[in-house]
């Protein structure tokens, strides 16, 4: 047997979730599939694993991201599996995998873990969980807005209000029509502004004008694609339909490209207005061609990710959270005296159970005084101390640790005294 | 750009999970979690990726293990990483790192996906999920009698009846303890004999008592180890506990013996009773020296997992899925006649989720009656067509998609009437 002295420590760049970070976790998830499901979406999963030409099949783009950003590897039968790094190739294969049978517009959410390789930095990590929401088989523009209205509601049910926080839109075939108004017509020089546009945040003007110089080699068409950019309009016709539908922190930002190039339609972020924070919380768009890769019929989606690292920032940021979400014991713990009482205790444990109440015993040998306070501790409401004296009178005090009263009665009265105050 | 058609079939041996699989998955995991936390279980996770030396810290056989039987590679940082092929090395790994934080006897749970790199064969799966229940930091037996109640009201709380499942325990010290009465004190005889015994109902009479005699090499020793693994004693001083714990279907059964060399007491194991379903739905024991490998000090453990696969197999064979798990629709569906009632249709859902009512739109293009259908087959409950004269008169109709009834109204009326009949 092996005995040098194993770490402790959770492989580098992914998170271990404690009882009170695991209960801020789902209060998170929990609230996702609320606000989803107010939108009528439905749930859906798949393995973490997929096959690596999944992320390959969009061109070499991909191909290096795949190599190079991904956990890929070889399984035993010689096939080549990659840790999934984003959901939605993943839900378009299995919307194409079932097109016969699906009802579209289908609307589907799912709060996958997602993998990349990356050099670990504060606020990067190697795993971190998203929600995904998507609309496939509707190119309307009200399923656009639907998305958007949804973004928005996400944050609403979490009791943030407009001014925390503010949507980023813009569209990839809006800004290919305005280049092609100055007169810029290469899809490769389009390709390239656009991805200059999404480092724009990231950048100074300075550096922001050299490179756009270096594209286009003209001094003039700099500064008109410069003032394009730049420019939020007062007027857009999605931002008056956003109003329309509550939505008033709404506005065209063509900066905003999003970085993978399946989108063909409308793309837009999600921001925190806090300066603190100032990663993208929710990103997404239009893609039409993605499920082309798997046969000769292309259904149209339109999705958007949300993560779990940058949307607790958020929340601790603006003090959403409630405190009641780190309760995470039992309603009552019943505190045997002596061992001799463990298994009379547990019996009660039972009876409790049986109608429907959240029991632990604590059977440790701490201190009275020791156990109350851990219960507290976990936000346990009550407890229940089993003696001698109390096995023999079936008489038991149900104290009450947040308000540290009492009460007095048989194992049925003190369940219906728990059942009355809930 | 690659235009080779894509497959949308998963990686081997895992599952996609559709909404209608999501809906089961979910159920059983929602009560999986009611029942934890009725015994004041907390919640935990960790991530899929662990350091392989975890797996292999227990020795040469761990080491075939992790070899043969998991998902291991090298990262880019020459680091071996596992994804987990179980979840009480992470739980172990978890509480020895906080245990001066830790406030014991600690209860968790988790609901981990495990991957096992495996032939793909009927029912054995290279990925699934598992509940996972452990109790740290108490040696005392009322420990070992709270989870095996646990695993009991588990199968209680999805409608199962005891004659329709069984609980199975053993003790590996007892059964030293009843080896060394024979003679037999060799440890590793006793392992030969303990794994035997693990396989003893997969294999013949005849085949059992040759590898005895192969062990043993004594015809007397290997009669009398064959008739004390055969017989359950008629008294035993845990199954007459686990009776005042109202749990009537637990028996001794010597086989039992559990896979994993971690196992240091009781082990157990939960059966179908039906035959089709012939394999241990739960298995678990005490493993009273697992954080060891972490340090000098070591925690008591116990703990069980239960996985997704068998209790999926046992609930459709006992018909225990309420016809409800599959209502995977909203409440509402709004049905705008044409395109032109789009964005009021949508007007129309966003004032009713305001209201907290799950809504959908469905603005394909398809005919009033199959959209009706599609509605129905997704569980919805109500639907209301948007036209031209809905519009104008602001006066719409609710029909009850399930008693086919009708309902006329303003949208505040109907969303009276919604709230009114939940």
């Amino acid at each position: 047997m092996n005995k040098a002295k194993l770490s402790t420590e959770s492989y580098k760049g992914v998170r271990d979730f404690y009882p009170k970070e695991m209960a801020l976790q789902l209060y998170i998830f929990n609230n996702w599939t609320k606000t989803a499901k107010k939108f009528g979406f439905e749930q859906y999963d798949a393995s973490v694993l997929e096959p690596a030409e999944l992320y390959k099949a969009k061109g070499a783009e991909n191909e290096e991201m795949v190599n190079e950003q991904t956990y890929t590897f070889i399984d035993r039968g010689a096939r080549e599996v990659t840790l999934r790094p984003e959901m939605t190739p993943t839900a378009a294969r299995m919307v194409a995998g079932k097109k016969r049978d699906l009802s579209f517009p289908v609307r589907w959410f799912s709060i996958p873990n997602l993998y990349r390789y990356e050099r670990p930095q504060r606020g990067r990590l190697r795993e971190h969980w998203q929600l995904n929401c998507d609309i496939f088989g509707s190119t309307e523009e009200v399923a656009d807005l639907e998305l958007i209205s949804l973004a928005h509601q996400l944050m609403l049910d979490f009791g943030a209000t407009e001014d925390m926080f503010e949507i980023l839109i813009n569209s990839r075939a809006e800004m290919t029509a305005l280049f092609n108004d100055l007169g810029i017509t290469d899809v490769e020089v389009i390709n390239q502004i656009t991805r200059l546009n999404d480092r724009k945040k990231k950048i100074s003007a300075d550096e922001y004008k050299e490179a756009l110089v270096q594209i286009l080699a003209d001094e003039t068409l700099v500064e008109k694609v410069s003032k394009l950019v730049n420019e939020t309009p007062e007027t857009h016709d999605t931002i008056t339909k956003l109003r329309d539908l509550g939505i008033n922190n709404a506005k065209i930002d063509r900066t905003i490209a999003r970085g993978f190039n399946y989108y063909t339609g409308i793309v837009f972020e999600l921001v925190d207005t806090n300066p603190e924070n100032n990663r993208s919380m929710l990103g997404g768009g239009r893609y039409d061609n993605l499920t082309e890769m798997f046969g000769d019929e292309a259904i149209a989606g339109i999705g958007f990710g949300m993560g779990d690292v940058t949307m607790k920032d958020f929340l601790i940021t603006h003090d959403l959270v409630p405190a009641s979400v780190y309760s995470t014991g039992p309603t009552v713990v019943i505190l045997p005296l002596e061992s001799e009482q463990n298994l009379e205790a547990t019996k009660i444990a039972h009876t409790l159970r049986q109608a429907n109440i959240n029991v632990a015993t604590n059977f440790s040998h701490k201190k009275l005084g020791k156990k109350i306070t851990d219960a507290v501790e976990q936000g346990t409401k009550y407890s229940i101390v089993v003696g001698s004296d109390e096995l023999v009178s079936q008489t038991f005090t149900l104290k009450n640790l947040k308000e540290t009263s009492e009460q007095v009665g048989s194992i049925q009265e003190i369940i219906a005294l728990i059942h009355s105050s809930n």
